[in-house]
């Protein structure tokens, strides 16, 4: 055998994904590891679904989607972002997902530099390694309220630096960015010259602050936004996301979506245009169910002493357990889950920043929530 | 609006999805430009999607892919190819596409170098720009029967090659390659410490020659091999394929997953549980269907004096337009297109040798089929 290509081994695995496959061969689990939504998906959505295989719309699809989608996310994204846009700046992408990697593919080339949040979703570091690229950590303290810091910033750009990375709501943390500290951010972005990429998929679950998308601020094409309906609609396995792009790259986008997916599986987007179109009071009932779940969290967590950090939006408890967790909180996390039966995500896996801590979903049956939290170790 | 990364300015646009793209805009086409299949799809198989759909299985699965799907891959495998292969060689791909990019992305670093069929398939070239890799054309030609030429191939080789690309039956020419010719290419590689990427996406079409797997014939772990179900079961819009890798790689085609897509849509994956392990009657039937238009579309190209290459596999036929084209294949199909409503494949789309030849879908109402090909203009 032949060796693989050297850089592959410098891309580390995802620490979420690994506590996710263990507990997929475990049965009496406690799954608080991955953000899976654990409400039902809305009935039209599902018979959407259902329809376009029945009808046997199985077809290749136009690179960026079937038009009706499109349609549907412009509307959309006029609606409740404020980000107006023709349709060729809106690419059908296989969940967020792969529209994180083609618009990093675009923008970063080998050695290129990419800032990325610490404590921040592991597939930023991971896309940028797989690129040849150079993940750079930005930090996200509580002592500056989990906003990056401008002055870290500043010191961190050099002459490769060519992205920067935002996510609000933010994963694993579940801060919300307000619109001066994004504005900010865009300065920041322009001093340097360099692209935004916003990752948005919990815009839907925000708990007290509004969400802003920062491309409703650009005023000189630079953002590229990710949307995803896995976890608005509760339809993670759907697979369907999409990617709003600066004006003028509609050619670009057509090849890079050609050559590395063709296009996303047409059933599921005939879904996704019942879900972006049909009636959205299952998500705000979602979003009430999680808000109800974190009060629940907290006070558990409050009456047993142990320190956690209250988010402002999407559905994740960050969780300090480092009185147990002995400077490893992989292999603790591990152990949990083999010895307690409760799967959560290490906080070493979302940035060096995330050593000590867990990060817990709270889309779960309350009671069941609340019994795994039961379980973990007060100081 | 910061620039993008430069190699990306150096990916070619696809000459196929162009012509097909602006086929979706026009009404009263007739259209043999895309690979898509004719053929209904199989009420067993749309069943299963829309009951998985019903059913609310849309949450994300494994990295590589749903348990049942992956076991019905390992048989299909065993028993039709000739491939013992243990189930974490496998893994689920949003078409043979993402297979064919993800393998790319772990044998290539930018520089190296990929030797690829030419006349070939557009997204082997297009891959490997996007990878900051050298896409190398070997030649198909004529007097060698469309085989690989193997003075060109050590010709061909330096110090950066790293992969060889083979597909069999071949896109555009229907070539397919025989055992003691994949294992001459097998000897080949092995010389030079090559890997081989195998392209099978239409195993299932072949009209004389039984198809032969090179994974089949692989002693020392160098090849892998990417399947479709989009051509067999005419499902290209239910985005499955599968990557079939040398043993010892799961670690890290997990990671290389979940960074790039995550996973696969659900609901798409138990359609294809449902295509793999159901009755094969209708894939048959499609066989007929296609040996039936191959032989109608040869006599009319005959009797009106038109050049072709009789295809042994797969469903396109290659005709030569050099008589009408002037040199420029790619604006003789668009003007063909408007002109004529006719949407063809230009041979340049498929490397520098395509010039002055057409690929022609045989996967269509036979009338319609010959309708087209009779609105070519004879010599």
């Amino acid at each position: 055998m032949p060796s693989l290509s050297p850089h592959i081994a410098a891309v580390p695995p995802s620490g979420i994904r690994r506590i996710f496959e263990i507990a997929l061969e475990l049965d009496d689990v406690i799954s608080l590891a991955v953000g899976e939504p654990d409400r039902a998906v809305a009935a039209h959505i599902l018979a959407a679904g259902a329809q376009a295989w029945r009808d046997d719309l199985t077809s290749y699809s136009a690179n960026g989607g079937i038009p009706p989608l499109r349609a549907a996310i412009v509307q959309k994204l006029a609606r409740e972002n404020g980000i107006e846009v023709d349709v060729e700046r809106v690419w059908v992408t296989l969940g967020a997902t792969q529209g994180l990697f083609q618009a990093m593919r675009l923008l970063l080339s080998t050695g290129d530099e990419v800032l990325v949040p610490d404590p921040g979703y592991t597939t930023f570091t991971m896309n940028a390694r797989l690129l040849e690229a150079v993940p750079v950590s930005y930090s996200l303290r509580p002592e500056h309220g989990f906003a990056p810091d401008l002055d870290e910033l500043e010191r961190l750009v050099t002459d490769r630096t060519r992205v920067i990375i935002i996510n609000s709501p933010s994963n694993p943390l579940g801060v919300v960015f307000d619109e001066s500290q994004l504005r900010t951010l865009l300065e920041f972005a322009r001093r340097h010259d360099l692209w935004v990429l916003s990752d948005e998929v919990y815009e839907y679950f925000t708990y007290s602050a509004p969400h802003v998308s920062i491309a409703s601020l650009d005023t000189d094409d630079r953002v590229f936004s990710v949307f995803s309906l896995s976890k608005t609609y509760a339809m993670t396995g759907a697979r369907i996301g999409y990617l709003v792009t600066p004006p003028g790259l509609a050619a670009v986008m057509r090849t890079v979506q050609e050559a590395s997916i063709s296009c996303v599986g047409m059933p599921d987007q005939y879904a996704a245009v019942a879900a972006i179109t049909g009636d959205h009071q299952h998500v705000a009932d979602s979003r009430e169910h999680y808000r109800a779940n974190l009060e629940a969290a907290c006070a558990l967590l409050d009456s047993r002493g142990i320190r956690y950090q209250r988010p402002g939006g999407a559905f994740y408890l960050w969780v300090d357990v480092s009185h147990s967790s002995g400077g490893d909180v992989a292999a603790w996390a591990e152990h949990f889950l083999l010895h307690d039966r409760v799967a959560v995500a290490p906080g070493s896996a979302f940035g060096r920043s995330g050593e000590g801590w867990i990060r817990v979903s709270l889309a779960a049956d309350q009671a069941v929530l609340l019994e795994g939290l039961g379980r973990l170790p007060a100081p």
